[in-house]
């Protein structure tokens, strides 16, 4: 196979990306300056050796631990629990939380053998064995695996035996701002009436 | 910049590709195998040097001349003009055009300073003067530009004094396949009706 082939295939495997975009990918490389090619290429070949998980929390980092777990200005005293370590990016880029964050690398789909011990759970309930923490707030998303891993996640933590109370909190859930009543679907609908709140 | 911004800021540059795309793609290659992840940079980083246009048509090839060009059993007098490089894959993908390509690349587009002498006009015509083409079918896409890059191209060649006739025909315009009339464009069923055909 040729090069141009090969890496026409190489973009087909991305995510989101079909055939057709693969080859206009390509074709419109073939036009760009070498310096963006040479740079794009280096970057992709040293990724996983320079960005690993912070031995810590589980995001990505290129350094020792990474910059949140390493940041003493951060309340630590306050753990937000995510499924992947994206999610820390996009609750970092709206920038209110000012806590910690704990990656559980999934969530639990028990027909594709992922389990408890295929997420780090283990090593959150060692986190809050050390004390710090008050607060644990389940940012799993809002599906039936987030939601039963949450679930799961409360239960595991209040049965730990900690020495010390911790507050096991979870996103709230119902419509999004700028929704419409018309097309929220029913599900969401429940969960926006069981939650409502008053002024 | 470290690594996993710049590689996503890389991505993001690419046609079709946004941030959060860029970013869940980067993410996702966190987790791939090593080998993928190297081939894929190494095409990358070749790419260019590997990769050129053919010198008589245009249409990318690893080769001196291209496969369609370098090919005894194409059929000489017939030549497609097309736009762009990618646009010679197209047509051999639905396989059954057997004549030869000529890779216009681009259209003109006076605003954007695109004029005649950017485009690769005159090996047209000097391919067209070697006297072995019979017939010259513009293939440039039906838009605004590529209908005036196909008119101005048949005045072009039909001033060009030629020894030999040519024929210029352009591609039908009309109603796709499965089309329906009601969602039809005016300009489009405007022209499946000046291009009407007798049984």
């Amino acid at each position: 196979m040729n090069t141009l082939d090969e890496l026409t295939s190489n973009f087909s495997r991305l995510p989101g990306i079909g055939r057709k975009s693969a080859s206009r990918i390509v074709n419109w490389l073939l036009r760009q300056d070498r310096l963006y090619l040479q740079k794009f290429a280096q970057n992709l070949a040293v990724l996983q050796d320079k960005v690993k998980p912070c031995p810590i929390c589980g995001a990505w980092t290129e350094e020792e631990y990474c910059l949140i777990c390493s940041n003493n200005l951060r309340d630590r005293s306050l753990l937000c629990v995510v499924e992947e370590a994206q999610d820390v990016s996009t609750i970092e880029a709206y920038g209110d939380f000012k806590g910690l964050y704990h990656v559980l690398g999934g969530v639990l789909k028990p027909l594709e053998g992922i389990g408890p011990a295929q997420l780090s759970i283990n090593q959150l309930v060692n986190r809050l064995k050390q004390g710090e923490i008050r607060e644990v707030i389940i940012a799993t998303n809002p599906t039936v695996e987030g939601d039963t891993t949450a679930l799961y996640l409360n239960k595991v933590i209040s049965e730990s035996g900690l020495a010390q109370p911790v507050k096991v909190t979870r996103l709230a859930t119902g419509m999004p701002v700028g929704g419409d009543l018309e097309y929220v679907d029913k599900r969401t609908l429940a969960l926006s009436f069981s939650g409502r709140a008053e002024f």
